[in-house]
């Protein structure tokens, strides 16, 4: 078994993904939404490239079945129910409901995970969770760094670094530069992952922009079991 | 004044250089080899991102003229002057001539740099006199990691790191999340660079290809103060 960190969703072309279990992290903000949703009760995201797609679908439910949710440049899009904050996702929102979702970073790297036979949903609020179930499959495991605009995000791959350092504590695996990579980076923020958020650049443009509550929702550490999974363009729980 | 490091050549893909200062970074071992090569003396480098490409650049120059050098999978290409180790580029070798060069990684690095308004080839043994020159020049700055295969590469990611610690200590600049996680990838190896080299994915397959004199070879420390830059399709010392 192999752990291997992707740093940019750039890195996943041109790769077979075959039999690999690909962990998508977005921290800031969409997979840390995902899972909140989730462990509110959603029953189901669908994710979507763009804001015409998302509307498109929406077409094909009754009103009151679905909500629309999703950012451009971290604000809530005209007309649609929801932003892109966990805060959001209360279950007295999304229980009981699907949610189509559509996010710059997130869905960009969803479609990149085409493919793979597991994809789940990971961030700090799953993290081991995720990373248990990740490892109880037995397959070779990619940690998908979502970045930011198509470059790397400190709190991705800080995320991505505690997650290899957990299953390279856990079991008796290969890890690739990247991995290796990620590890030093987590080690560097291990007594305070949140301050990863805050040094970050998306982290400090969310702030500016009014989420700072936003980056301690998404840094808190295994507050959720949910494993949220992506298949066939839902994204359910296992 | 900003410095940014690239893991990938694919994060300079879709991006402006414009206006930008660009350190090319293939630790091992283009970049090693070419700073070596420059600093013995060689005239002149002319990267090609084909075998084919190589020959047929080679037929335009008279016998006696040009070396043709480069690796694929490690090794020296057949009918090939030189291969992809600096232990090759000697004075007695390359003093005066041309070397038409092609190998994996470096050269689709030196081709994503296209529209960057300066280009010069970084590594341990050129990484003051390349920081310095960058530094100098007052423009914003990419550290570009080659990367092994289209990923990450934890030898680049430590020079890079090296590099833009050296840059940030220097000058009042702004740092990407790329900077600093390539800084804190540095920072475990600061002691021991040669390190990085040994641990690294690309190092180890060197090593079992029987090249593990080239570690050492490529983690000498400022052993050199050439600064080769890539303008127009040629490497020429500035």
């Amino acid at each position: 078994m192999r752990v291997d960190v992707t740093v940019v969703p750039q890195e996943l072309e041109q790769r077979d993904l075959g039999d690999l279990c690909v962990v998508v992290l977005d921290v800031l903000r969409a997979s840390s939404t995902i899972v909140t949703a989730m462990a509110n009760g959603c029953e189901e995201i669908i994710p979507t490239a763009t804001v015409e797609e998302a509307v498109e679908i929406a077409h094909s439910y009754g009103k009151g079945e679905f909500l629309l949710g999703g950012e451009r440049k971290g604000n809530k899009i005209e007309g649609f129910d929801l932003g892109n904050s966990p805060s959001e996702y209360t279950p007295e929102r999304v229980k009981g409901k699907k949610v189509i979702f559509t996010t710059t970073n997130g869905t960009r790297l969803l479609k990149a995970t085409k493919g793979a036979s597991t994809v789940v949903i990971g961030s700090f609020l799953n993290l081991e969770a995720a990373t248990e179930y990740a490892l109880n499959l037995g397959k070779d495991v990619i940690l998908a760094c979502a970045g930011d605009g198509r470059r790397l995000a400190l709190e991705d791959l800080a995320c991505a670094g505690m997650m290899a350092d957990y299953l390279v504590s856990r079991g008796d695996l290969s890890q690739s530069d990247g991995a290796l990579a990620a590890r030093l980076v987590y080690q560097a923020f291990r007594d305070d992952v949140g301050r990863a958020l805050g040094t970050s650049e998306h982290g400090k443009f969310l702030i500016n922009a009014g989420y700072a509550g936003d980056l301690e929702l998404c840094s808190m550490l295994n507050v959720h079991t949910v494993v949220p999974c992506f298949s066939q363009g839902h994204i359910v729980r296992i």
